[in-house]
């Protein structure tokens, strides 16, 4: 192995994980990116997955397929679940259940493969305060099942697990990536963005991103169905 | 929800989860048998799967796929790396990098969406000792993740991960399984079972499983590929 550390990383195609990613390359890891299919309604969250990933420099960029929408349970995998256009109190409909635990157990899979010393995720405690899996206790305690359960673990290189957005605000993810030059453009939050990658502008998704964008002070690039009517 | 708990089986179609299922059962679990797709090259263990889930007595028996192929690795997934044919020392060529956690997450999350209580799986310390994600600190530290990162963990209804074989040998597993009445005729163990279903005689998994039968005094009901040359 040469010097360089490698590093998986969680790629949806969002803006979040878009400024991980470049976060991850500012510390100079050589980033194989990772992108999961879970039958997702926001299909064009992948295309972005794939600009992100090519302009961002990743070593390598996967897109694995899983299958949770045999699951079901989320409006974002389940056609009879409408996603909510109103903020709404406690776990939202849009949770996917132990989603990031998938995520995180193909993440740690791919990393033990290649030898890598790091996974990286952007979920964030601040606008996902519904989401179980969005709080640090869950990625410490996953960090220590990586200790005791991985081959990596027990010959002790654990992984590390960094979620460095965890406590920022959508308005600081937002300077901090444009800091280290990722176009939000090419990104999509949308839970439900049409055929041509457009956003709806109504979901909760697309209205955290909104706000986030305005508390910044910096111009929306996000196109949206209706130009003229979004948050 | 009716008196009777429900619980995720977790169910290979080899003999240590029929096993488990059939303690499942015995216990009154309302059971629901998941079994994954995850690239194996022993597909004849998902025939027997869905068998075994039947005359068993599962409510629902689920087949989901995962993409573990895509990440490589092991001998189980990858046809570039030969299945051995002799005892290794150290972590098996046929460990799948974080295979019982993307399992175990698959679990939780169907978990989650039925409200279980519990969740099976049977891994075992004794005869898998290479493998990290067999031991009993991997198992509590994967339940206290689901404490802290479940909805069903936040509220207070935290899912218990079940491994009554962790600790058995392969003779009292058998026996246990016989006890519960299970036809381990129609099991599956080995690693590279030809198209008929029939076992190599050869590989670890036949070995430990022939051992087992000859330890527990048990006539061995395994269909071999060679009837007259196996252990």
């Amino acid at each position: 192995m040469s010097g360089t550390l490698r590093a998986v990383v969680l790629l949806s195609g969002g803006l979040d994980s878009a400024t991980v990613l470049a976060i991850a390359r500012a510390e100079e890891f050589d980033c194989y990116a990772l992108s999961v299919d879970y039958g997702q309604r926001h299909r064009a969250e992948l295309n972005s997955a794939v600009q992100v990933a090519a302009v961002l420099g990743a070593h390598e960029h996967r897109v694995m397929r899983i299958d949770l929408a045999g699951i079901g349970g989320s409006a974002l995998t389940d056609a009879s679940i409408a996603v909510p256009e109103q903020p709404n109190a406690g776990i939202p409909v849009t949770y996917v259940p132990a989603r990031n635990l998938q995520l995180l157990a193909l993440a740690a899979g791919w990393a033990e493969v290649l030898d890598a010393s790091d996974i990286f995720i952007g979920v964030n405690a601040v606008d996902y305060s519904g989401y179980p899996d969005c709080r640090p206790e869950f990625i410490d305690a996953f960090e220590a099942t990586l200790r005791v359960g991985t081959r990596a673990g027990v010959e002790g290189r654990a992984l590390r697990v960094n979620a460095p957005l965890i406590r920022w605000s959508k308005s600081r993810i937002i300077r901090e990536g444009l800091a280290r030059g990722v176009d939000f453009a090419i990104t999509t939050s949308c839970y439900q963005s049409d055929a041509l990658g457009r956003a709806c502008g109504r979901c909760d998704s697309c209205r955290i991103r909104a706000e986030g964008f305005a508390a910044a002070g910096v111009a929306d690039p996000t196109r949206y169905v209706d130009a003229e009517n979004h948050p």
